[in-house]
């Protein structure tokens, strides 16, 4: 049956943040965000973090799509790798409508794309692997497309990515490929969230400094530069994915977390070797390295891991059953004066007692900690992207805010 | 003639501080302090730092030798790095006395061995490398040994790797070597330094932290654990001392900045990437560095390299006729409150203009250098050890205190 000319078809998601444990760093091909090397991360819960995104589609929309994030309009004619999404998704579509006349031609009509983080932007937290993981995954949901999220990943990683990991939940691989179209280059599920469901994460939001230089352009001076990039792509961490795909298998944390902190660490080394360096460490996420170190030896076994992104904010995972020891030690140090422990995962907190003893810890590393973290998010490992009824377009197409 | 016994035989000298521009980091063999790669260092002038060191001999002293450092008795006994450098002098001498047996019988008597640095400990600048230095060279003075500084650094390498670098004045290779027992580990001088006479270096001595692990220890973490330091052993180095050989040679100052410059981040980088990870820049050293690049954009050609080795102190070299715009800037920077200015290469800084206008430097990084930098001190290229006639022993064998 025909649809009426004003009807707004709809679908909407939330996606996931994932934090690396083996870092992405470095590109083979800008163009299609090719990586030189494979990565692994784990998909946090949708509980603390979250993009919310409203796909819609109507054949009385002005001509041209359209994006809102997080209430400001978007240029998406300037962004090419949005565009490279959208044209991507409308071919699946059309083959689609190819193939059953009877499909309304969505793939015709004008977009209107609305989306919003529960999170503040200044966290400087990677928003834009979960923002473009939404993105893709409401629009497949729109055009009602049958591609698994594993296909699919092949276009949200266009977009950004470290995105292709956000369109599954638990502990995904991003395999680097080796083909020139990308095709190959692929995010797929190593293990559930169920499979390992006790990993907690507690991201430590380092008072904001000047970011040094975008991740992108940071990536492509490594790439050039760096007389050791070539190892680590080459060598070191293919081998380090073998080793954390056999550990979260097993379950097996103290595997897990030391090749977290040090891939991690290793990536760091590879900034720092580009030319002119590249720092995103500073001496607060010094201080969060050396407070893990103190915590593991103080527990004499390897409960907690660092990693850091581009940028200062410290990523401490551990296991649910370490929260007292782990949590509780950072709680014990940053205290009351820090935002952010309440949220889903805080009640834990509650209940643990005292952790390590802070006379375990370096007692400078703890001033330093006291006086740069500004926010503490607690949240744990979590599923993919999940349909919603909450829409951020109405029924006749208005923009609307979030619930939240 | 036979001597009377109470003869007390000295001889003294002064040896330099040298900084490395393509760094030492790693041994090959820990007990003869082999290597894993060359390296290569600017010996500093000894008008700014220096050790002065006397060493004598007499049959009439107590039977064992003795080391006074700063004013401080030395266990000798338990260094035995120090044991296998006077094991190996008075081979040499005992080789000399059984050619010709009309020489007093030295290497037979017990030493008495004093030490004075001009410079304080806790700037912490290496002082084992200008101890060790002085001490080989004092006791071959004392021994009137035949053999030549490079043959000397044999020794001196077993003392303290880069005290090989301090037996020559100028731009020192000390070769890494290949056979096992080090005789080809050597250190020989590239030029002299009225080669290149009007290189600068001002040292930025960062206040205090607990440093990081020693440098012993920490080049064995590195060897053992970096996936990335073989790369940089085998093929970054190499490579590199051929390149900064010919930047000597032709004077080429913006292409030895360069490397050293990359040789510092990548040694970093690599203690970064060791297991557990190793630190010894923190934010005043980044602020250091970040400076740098900002003075060598606004001057539009590179007039200013850092280096860093195991602490957070920056050295930063430049030529002379680049001292308004380097050291003038750092002057203005720093101001008045920060010690050190004083010294024999001050005197160029009072007819210095200004600098870089202070608004073309990145302000945080300003802001973290004034609040971070305790003193400075200005120097330059200079010469090998110097015999003296100052002794920290008298003619009857009293141990003295320096002039100084």
């Amino acid at each position: 049956m025909a649809q009426n000319d004003n009807t707004v078809y709809r679908a909407s998601t939330t996606a996931p943040v994932n934090i690396a444990v083996i870092k992405y760093w470095g590109k083979r091909d800008a163009a299609l965000n090719l990586p030189t090397n494979s990565s692994l991360s784990v998909t946090l819960s949708q509980q603390s973090l979250r993009t919310l995104t409203t796909a819609s589609c109507a054949a009385a929309y002005p001509a041209s799509d359209t994006l809102t994030l997080n209430g400001k309009p978007q240029d998406i004619q300037s962004s090419k790798r949005t565009l490279a999404c959208l044209s991507n998704l409308r071919d699946l579509r059309r083959a689609l409508e190819n193939a059953d006349p009877s499909l309304p031609k969505l793939s015709a009509y004008p977009l209107r794309i609305v989306s919003e983080n529960n999170f503040p932007t200044a966290a400087g937290l990677a928003s834009s692997a979960a923002g473009f993981a939404a993105l893709v995954r409401a629009i497949a949901d729109l055009y009602e497309l049958p591609q698994s999220p594993t296909e699919l990943s092949r276009i949200a990683r266009q977009g950004s990515g470290s995105a292709c990991r956000s369109l599954m939940g638990g502990y995904v691989a991003w395999r680097a490929g080796t083909k020139a179209d990308g095709s190959d280059s692929i995010a797929e599920e190593v293990a559930s969230a169920s499979h390992w469901p006790d990993m907690r994460a507690m991201i430590l939001v380092v008072s904001a400094e000047k970011k040094d230089v975008p991740s992108t352009e940071g990536m492509q001076t490594t790439v050039a530069t760096s007389s050791l990039f070539s190892t680590r792509a080459e060598l070191t961490v293919p081998a380090r994915m073998a080793a954390i795909e056999a550990a979260i298998r097993d379950r097996d944390f103290p595997t897990f977390a030391e090749i977290t902190m040090r891939d991690s660490n290793g990536f760091h080394a590879t900034c720092l070797d580009s030319w002119p360096p590249i720092f995103y460490m500073n001496d607060v996420s010094r201080a969060a390295v050396r407070i893990v170190h103190d915590i593991n030896r103080a527990a004499a076994k390897t409960v907690a891991a660092y990693t850091f992104d581009a940028g200062p904010n410290a990523v401490i995972y551990y296991l649910d059953e370490a929260s007292t020891v782990v949590a509780g030690t950072f709680k014990e140090i940053l205290g009351q004066k820090t935002d952010g422990w309440e949220g889903p995962f805080a009640d834990r907190l509650k209940t643990v007692s005292k952790g390590v003893d802070l006379s375990q810890l370096d007692s400078r590393a703890v001033d330093v900690l006291r006086d740069g973290v500004s926010r503490v998010i607690l949240t744990g490992v979590g599923e993919g992207p999940v349909k919603v009824n909450e829409h951020l377009v109405s029924e006749k197409g208005d923009i609307l805010s979030s619930a939240a």
